[in-house]
């Protein structure tokens, strides 16, 4: 196993519970110090809502060496031969160097942070979060604290950083190119309405904007210059996406697909024979678009890593593709989103239509009830469901996840409008808001 | 339209959408003094969290008579002929008598509570809450305490108004006949955990309790015998179920089904020509079961109310069927079920399994995280979802819809197992309870 988080360690998981040390050894080099970790709980150990850091790992490599997993921290595989089956591995701490035979190899060496080209980027104070280390040294910065704080970049890292920011009373800026946040996933009027959530909050974020330079003094980050103006901050935080790591597979010759990431098929092989890769670094298969995707989610890294494993184990499992589907929050507000948008329908071949519905969160007359908005993407005439999008309130945003079933069964708009979902009034309106906006999308596609 | 609530107005809102008064006259006669009330909201307003009453009413008399639906309040129809196509209807107010003709008759007669024989039923202090004027009546009692009350019954009804009273500080008795609570839609082990939510929020739960008598003094309820025990109360609320109004249909000579409440076909018309009926008086398909049932919710009310509406005013719609599916809460407690359990496949014809998954409502690791089980239960070997229960902390209830949608298309435990569900610390674990519970289900099934 190349790579010692969620896809990689799934995948030993699985396979060593099919077959003993006997049959299988596994090994798993780890460029980090850590294994397992929840890269998605990073910003709420910045928030301080998460402590200690340690809480954020699944499994230690003792866990993993108790049942017969030999995981290598500090190692970084630095070459890769397919021919011979083996792999040149570094040990950082010692320097050394050696070769590891294989017989199978999974590739999952997932995401790289993008670093644009920003002049002072490398200055003291500005920070990425990505790996664990990467929030042990922001957190340690969070602690500093409360100053200044520039987030660069809409997405969900982005949110979810200036969330733990303001809500450890830091003044806390975003600023992102972007002509609203979470571009990549929901439409711009539906970020409008975060964005609106988040000035409330007291986030100034300004969309639209491009970072002309950090400035600095004496090696450290002072300020952000963008458009014509200069934002004094203590520090950056650049939240402004990944990348598949795929340099070693690529030098290893191991076909890429149309994404840049390594082409997988559905039992997570790549097309050379004993290399298999699951997670960010692969693609998956989108049961919308019907096209090859890379999404860096955990939930796709977990269950790809899992069929990896359960193959490798001698058992027999298919990945069934992927929807997208994902959530998020900031404050009080939830944002979640699968399948596609209207703008993507197109280009994916269908002619889709879209039905909008806002209302509240639970019965409107009860305490708590919170604004909500819901938006449903169908094929037109078929009424086939293709997407959906969701802001709101508390409770919200997990709505997602009956549209995700419904997508994945190719249920119609027009049915889901009339499903019997629950009710009761500290859950939903008697429709769900979910109904109202399906039978709006499939009224508009009929 | 006789009867004035969801069901009925729903229809009477959709026909006159789709015919002028020119075209179609709607007359409404409700028995008592409300229309179009949330029936489902009452106990929030006994708790104090919703005021005045009147925000439970969605539409008042005056905005149908803005939309030309004629409502007459405390009009009851005594009697109806079929053959000459007119009803008998009385003026409570005044007393009158008189005949209107119709074309087409629609019942949406409701229910009444189930009241059992016990002596003392009819002592002041012993209430039911079942319409506004009950829940005026007992929102007064409720407002004159603290003091001690005991509930009669474990259903929604009873679990709902023993959280109102607990948080208002009353010392709250439930006593049940059942073996747990909620007994009509979870297991008995899920009800268990119910109990020790409810227990530890200090409500006195006694299941299998058989009560005696109410005893009283001066025509006023003061304690209730049950067992061997004599418990002092200040008031006494039965909820003990409800039963759909049928005898003004029975006498018309309009077949009834075999749960007892009028057979409708999927248009909501009953087997007599221009005579419909919808809501907690009529029966519905059930499709798990492929049989009819006859189910007091809101949402099945509201749903047949339109289908009949649609087709009165013109259009067609047909009723696509219920799967039972509730939710509702005690505390930060949120109890839902969809479809049947292990203990009613066989007599539906199904050879079945269950999977049950404990873990938690959010990242294990993320502060709020509560207590939350989930139980499947799947088709052996074709998996089929056939039912979900969950109990637990805030976010579990609505999961809920997740596996109606999936019943819905039935989608199998194994597709479900899965599928690309939304995951971010503050929502799920990576793998949401729904996956675990559903391939636990999927494993026992094959």
């Amino acid at each position: 196993m190349i790579g010692g988080d969620a896809a990689g360690m799934s995948a030993a998981s699985q396979a060593r519970r099919r077959r003993s040390v006997d049959e299988l050894e596994i090994i798993a080099f780890e460029k980090s110090g850590w294994v397992s970790y929840s890269a998605c709980g990073e910003p709420y150990h910045v928030a301080g809502l998460v402590d200690p850091i340690d809480a954020l790992v699944a499994r230690t490599p003792d866990q993993f060496a108790a049942r017969d997993i030999d995981v290598r921290l500090h190692h970084e595989v630095m070459e890769i031969d397919v021919e011979k089956g083996h792999a040149l591995v570094i040990d950082h701490r010692s320097g050394q160097r050696s070769t590891t035979g294989y017989d199978d190899l999974m590739i999952a060496t997932g995401t790289d942070a993008a670093t644009p080209d920003i002049e002072g980027s490398h200055l003291a104070g500005v920070h990425i979060l990505r790996t664990l280390d990467d929030a042990i040294s922001l957190r340690a910065a969070a602690d500093d604290g409360p100053g200044t704080v520039v987030i660069v970049g809409g997405g969900y890292i982005g949110l979810e950083t200036a969330e733990a920011f303001v809500e450890r009373g830091w003044q806390t800026w975003m600023l992102t190119s972007g002509a609203s946040v979470l571009t990549s996933t929901i439409d711009t009027d539906m970020g409008n309405d975060v964005v609106a959530a988040m000035l409330a909050m007291g986030i100034e974020v300004r969309t639209g904007e491009r970072i002309r330079c950090f400035e600095g003094a004496a090696g450290r980050v002072g300020a952000v210059a963008c458009g014509d103006d200069i934002i004094p901050t203590d520090i950056v935080v650049m939240g402004v996406g990944s990348r598949p790591v795929v340099t070693l597979a690529e030098g290893a010759g191991i076909p890429l697909g149309s994404t840049g990431a390594i082409a997988v098929d559905d039992h997570q092989r790549t097309s050379i024979d004993g290399v298999w890769s699951a997670g960010d670094c692969a693609e998956a298969f989108h049961r919308i678009t019907e096209q090859a995707v890379n999404l860096h989610l955990g939930t796709i890294a977990n269950k790809a890593g899992r069929v990896a494993g359960i193959n490798l184990g001698g058992g027999e499992a298919s990945f069934p593709g992927v929807l997208g589907t994902i959530i998020t929050r900031v404050g009080s507000t939830e944002v979640a989103a699968t399948g596609i948008r209207i703008s993507e329908a197109a280009g994916s071949g269908f002619d889709a239509v879209e039905g909008t519905a806002t209302g509240t969160t639970i019965a409107g007359y009860m305490p708590g009830a919170a604004p909500m908005k819901i938006r449903v993407v169908a094929e037109k005439h078929t009424t086939r469901l293709l997407g959906a999008q969701i802001v709101g309130g508390p409770g919200s945003g997990k709505r997602i996840d009956v549209f995700a079933a419904a997508l994945w069964n190719e249920m119609t708009a027009a049915e889901l409008a009339w499903a019997d979902l629950s009710y009761a009034p500290p859950f939903s309106g008697t429709w769900d808001l979910i109904h109202i906006a399906a039978r709006k999308a499939a009224e508009t596609a009929v």
